[in-house]
């Protein structure tokens, strides 16, 4: 299973992760949903304090469970060693694996996902085992009956580190407890435009709400993109996370389409004008940063979602957001390039795709 | 001949001069010549200190000039008084009236021009007679040719005030002498770029010419191009004076070209990118400014220019960077706008004009 590394690379390069398809509940403010659990094999030290030794073993036993279970079949398996930092940065951009993971530079690590690129497992990151689901909308209910039964096949096979009082042991004890963490990517361009996000992220912070940008851990909230996620671990069952995270986030969705519809009925105009000009510069510049492309995307985005152009789908512009990712743009054309290169490479892209629905 | 004035009105709008074909020598940088005339009827004091009576002799004696010579016979001929405020800002934009000649409020104002837009003749302005010739391109020797021989038309039928040492007698005496003044427009984005510009206009300065914007007198220097005039009228000939102006706007041209081999050796990508860039958001935005319309309209130019993009002509734009004006706007709607409705229906125009090419 392991090692058709270069067919595995080649074919996520031309795959588009289904997450990204832009449909869902809410999906014209609610870009995805994502529940990651942190789990730990019983009696192996943490990965952190872990020997080779023991890192084997823990990649050895998820290994096991994953070739012997045949709903995991046609999973991909690939080994962080064996990757270029190229590559291992591409699989961030997939949202495959954590940025943590890069930093990181124990044996045995490694990450199985499946084709759909929804459903990924980080072996020997922070916690032995980090699995993750990732759905388009917001859709945290299936996601968690999903990821639970995931949980389960593995469990089957593999005894976690568990105690009764405190939950699942993780190696932060921020991930005591349940483990889980939920989190919801959302589009927030009104509250933007507004200047309601700052007092918006604030009340989030101060209610145990971590916020973050498109790329997860560590990015900028480039794109008007918010991602929005549970601090709290312990103390609460799964199912009531949940529902907090959901009443947040549709709290939070009502008040950036209030700001949706006081912007359309006060400069509809002037949107408009943001919009085209977005679209104009996407479709003809010859030369464009992550940032700007990322920016201008979220115009596009924000006309699309308020019917000011017509024929492009989220479900492109959300590809596209990955797609103009640095790491991505290099897989395309299987060489490392400079930064005017990449920008030049990335504009080149941009026209294409767009120009394909206009 | 005079009064037909809504009928002259409307082809006016919907003609386009033909000075902005984009076509005579040098084209590639020098958008336009032109030069002007000042005459005085001999025995009948300058305009600012005439009183109605003879302000009436003046005009027609000109009047009558034009009524019975046959090569002026198609000619248009309109009365200030008879226009509203933004039917005279719409006759400055098309560069048959001067700015001065609005802020005047002396009877018997009137305006005869020839349907190409190349020839006009505005009486009773700063002096009895001011004769304009414009041509695409650098043609003064031609111009000059062309608008001698009007000169004598005119002077068949009237007497000008002449005296053999000071020769001819203007109102303001910077236009003593020939009563000549010659322009040249110059769009100079490669010298912008390098900022060598000031140091130019400078120079230009101390030896006596003086540099205007694309309106003429009082405008700003939009869209990167200059008008280059002589200031000295006295003690040269007109042959003398228009030397010195080509050899002068050769250099200029040199220069000018000189930079752009210098960018687009050095920096060519992100000239085609500026050029799509400018395209891009000319063909797509909602809402334009005249100065950004402008600013965006040079940029494009230097792309066609330096072929860069194919398919739009140098005369296209030129025309564009008169109907962008605001004055035209409101004449092609018929009724006044306010600053968004002309924003709004530039960007319109601008949209609509460039789409007919790509």
């Amino acid at each position: 299973m392991i090692d058709r590394k270069e067919k595995i690379l080649k074919s996520l390069v031309k795959s588009r992760a289904n997450w990204l398809n832009g449909k869902g509940p809410l999906s014209n403010v609610v870009v995805s949903s994502r529940i990651r659990l942190a789990r730990n094999i019983n009696n192996i030290p943490f990965t952190s304090r872990a020997n080779k030794m023991e890192l084997e073993k823990v990649f050895k036993i998820v290994q096991k469970v994953f070739n012997e279970n045949a709903i995991f079949s046609h999973f991909n398996h690939l080994l962080l060693d064996k990757l270029s930092p190229l590559e291992i940065q591409f699989l961030t951009e997939k949202n495959l694996i954590s940025r943590d993971f890069i930093q990181m530079n124990n044996s045995y690590r490694s990450c199985i996902f499946n084709r759909k690129e929804t459903l990924s497992i980080m072996i020997n990151e922070e916690d032995h085992i980090r699995i993750q689901l990732l759905s388009a909308g917001l859709q945290l209910k299936k996601i968690w009956k999903a990821i639970n039964e995931i949980d389960d096949e593995i469990e089957k096979k593999a005894i976690y580190a568990f105690q009764s009082q405190e939950g699942y042991l993780t190696s932060c004890p921020t991930n005591l407890g349940t483990g889980m963490r939920g989190s919801v990517m959302l589009h927030l361009p009104a509250l933007v435009m507004q200047n309601r996000i700052e007092e918006i992220l604030k009340a989030l912070s101060k209610i145990g709400y971590a916020v973050r940008g498109f790329s997860g851990e560590g990015s900028k909230a480039m794109g008007n993109l918010f991602q929005i996620s549970n601090q709290l671990t312990l103390g609460l069952s799964e199912e009531e996370i949940i529902e907090n995270l959901i009443r947040l986030c549709k709290k939070i969705v009502i008040q950036e389409n209030n700001e949706r519809k006081n912007l359309f009925s006060s400069v509809r105009k002037e949107l408009e004008d943001r919009t085209w000009r977005a679209y104009g510069l996407l479709r003809n510049a010859r030369i464009i940063s992550s940032t700007e492309a990322m920016a201008l995307l979220s115009k596009l985005r924000f006309g699309v979602e308020l019917d000011l152009i017509p024929k492009i789908s989220t479900c492109k512009l959300n590809q596209l957001m990955q797609m103009v990712q640095p790491a991505y743009l290099q897989m395309v054309v299987g060489r490392s390039l400079d930064k005017l290169e990449r920008d030049l490479q990335r504009a080149t892209l941009v026209r294409k795709e767009l120009g394909k629905y206009i």
